[in-house]
């Protein structure tokens, strides 16, 4: 596997591979790797000719310093990990690779990102999609690889390629759990082991919300059931807890057959915040 | 030349000549095209192998609608033009082709679209920085040529193209003018011969302003004699007269030496609005 720290480097990889015939997948990460990044890189390798995954701790997409700070950063053991998996080159860039000088253009995304993660993160989905224009600039995949853990990153993510006409294809994989249901995170290497015991919880309580959204339980009653037994596990700092279309991420009043539906969570436990979500077709 | 219609025959036009090793120029514009567009066909021409115009009036950067309606649309002379110019390609698309659905996501640009055009247009430079995103997607260039007539365009565009790391050029020319200093224009067409007989009066404007200039004039006391000057003139309806730095294109209180000055003004000549600027090297 090719390590490439510099754009200029990545730039003339990728152009070569393109001009070569081959298919180019890409997975944008930001390291810390684990079988949910895995997953998309296999499912890159068994579509594309060449695959290049990036690690990149973007700090424009940090709302909290001490967020970007901790971050785990663990390059050796993740370029381990990515050639296992089939990965071609690796892109390692340093922070002033990406960003030589201060970035002034901020992009909005209207409601996509005036709820759930967007509300509550402030700057997080112009860091997203700044940092990600910029991916595919440098690397101009066929296909680019994201997880569905972070389920209205991955529509801002389609918004800007349909808007902006990015020559490639969005392709989203589904969120990969631990054996208790916690879903995998880069972050979850941070819960202490008291924290780490409780936080199958979240799941527990989409799943349990989710049961009800099938049941016809109307979405605000949902949501208030859900919040109150977040609620009673005191480590739990709920953010939100959102019942939500899947595609337009709006609030639902009520629900229109054959359209998904979306439930999300956001909740800080101890000094790590998690999010997570389950979606469910009607 | 070769005429493109469909933006997926764009895209593989061009993918086939970057593959065959050559250099890329993209000319993005409206069409009506006159000597200021000829030259950045030509000036592309002599340092790519390929050129490609674009001929595409964008309705989102338009914000009066009599204005987006009236503009002159002259495909067959333009090919013609364009032809004899030396230009490879000539992209046509219709709206649906480059606007498949509604477009979400809004650029903000910050002080430098809070003045000028920005400021007295609307939605006129997200418009641009949209669709310039979509041309340079869809085709790819290494450099790209733009007028100095739109002075804060082509800032706009530089600033878009590094801040989402756009892997190409940005060459801008400076205006070309008719004989009596009228710069040249595709709404020049629409003036009425009683208004385009005064229509270079806008060039004298700005050329005393630009002496006084460097003379040492402050640019507050500049832009007050220039407005006067148009208002000497009942047929001029006059939006600004702006004496800013050339970079950041902010109000000017005093000069920094070795920075330069750009002189800008809007003015409305019956039902035609027109631009013109001048730069101070001072």
């Amino acid at each position: 596997m090719e390590i490439l720290t510099s754009a200029a480097g990545l730039q003339a990889y990728t152009e070569n591979i393109r001009c070569n015939g081959q298919r180019l997948g890409l997975v944008p990460t930001m390291g810390a790797l684990h079988e949910g990044h895995l997953q998309l890189v296999r499912a890159a390798r068994e579509s594309c000719d060449t695959v290049v995954a990036t690690i990149f701790v973007n700090p424009t997409q940090f709302n909290n310093a001490d967020d970007f700070r901790l971050y785990p950063r663990l390059p050796e053991a993740d370029a381990g990990l990515l050639a296992a998996a089939g990965c071609t080159a690796l892109f390692l860039p340093a922070v002033e690779e990406i960003y030589p000088q201060p970035t002034v253009l901020k992009f909005d995304f209207g409601a996509l990102e005036q709820v759930m993660e967007g509300a509550h993160r402030p700057g997080h989905f112009n860091g997203v999609a700044t940092v990600v224009s910029k991916l595919f600039h440098l690397s101009r995949p066929h296909r680019a690889y994201f997880g569905q853990k972070d389920w209205q990153q991955v529509a801002i993510v389609r918004q800007l390629v349909a808007d902006l006409s990015f020559d490639l294809e969005i392709v989203a994989y589904p969120t990969i759990r631990e054996a208790d249901g916690l879903a995998m995170s880069s972050r979850n290497r941070r819960l202490t082991p008291e924290e780490r015991a409780i936080a199958p919880q979240l799941y527990q309580v989409l799943q349990a919300a989710a049961r009800r959204i099938r049941q016809g339980m109307l979405p605000a009653q949902v949501e208030a059931q859900a919040l109150a037994e977040l609620q009673q596990q005191p480590l739990f700092n709920t953010e939100y807890f959102a019942v939500a279309d899947a595609h337009t991420l709006q609030p639902l009043a009520g629900y229109t057959p054959g359209r998904a539906v979306v439930l999300c969570l956001a909740t800080h436990l101890g000094a790590v915040r998690l999010i997570d979500n389950v979606v469910v077709e009607l």
